[in-house]
């Protein structure tokens, strides 16, 4: 069973990664870009056998605990099987 | 219109990142992970009017350019809207 669980920076926040990243496309002469946010994917592969729910539940409290900040960043999360 | 970049370390390539998550998830007693991989999203906002067949081959360009490292990372394209 695999989960995906996406963190992006909550949308009031600042994002300097991503205007870094639109300074560089611009740079390169990419036009037509009007906003760019970058945040990061956990992958996680869990073990067969668990029940989706309890999964879900598990993967809510990594994201919480461990993979986003809550204070600054939004996460969701995406089943790829 | 708002296209997703996904970039993740390739299936044959070490991922620290997600070996360090890996190890913080058993530290904090969450079980059967059996695997973990990290990688970037990036959000781009494009200017509307764009036709999709031609925004598809910018996003595809700027991905290869600048987003990705195409020695060690793959990239998916997903529309938002």
């Amino acid at each position: 069973m695999r989960a995906r669980v996406i963190v992006l920076p909550r949308p009031e926040i600042l994002d300097p990664q991503g205007r870094a990243v639109a300074h560089a496309l611009s740079a390169l002469h990419f036009g037509g870009v009007e906003d760019v946010r970058v945040g990061r994917i956990v992958d996680l592969t869990l073990q067969d056998g668990l029940e989706r729910g309890a999964a879900e539940l598990q993967v809510r409290k990594m994201a919480k605990d461990l993979l986003a900040n809550p204070i600054v960043e939004d996460f969701t999360i995406q089943w790829l099987d």
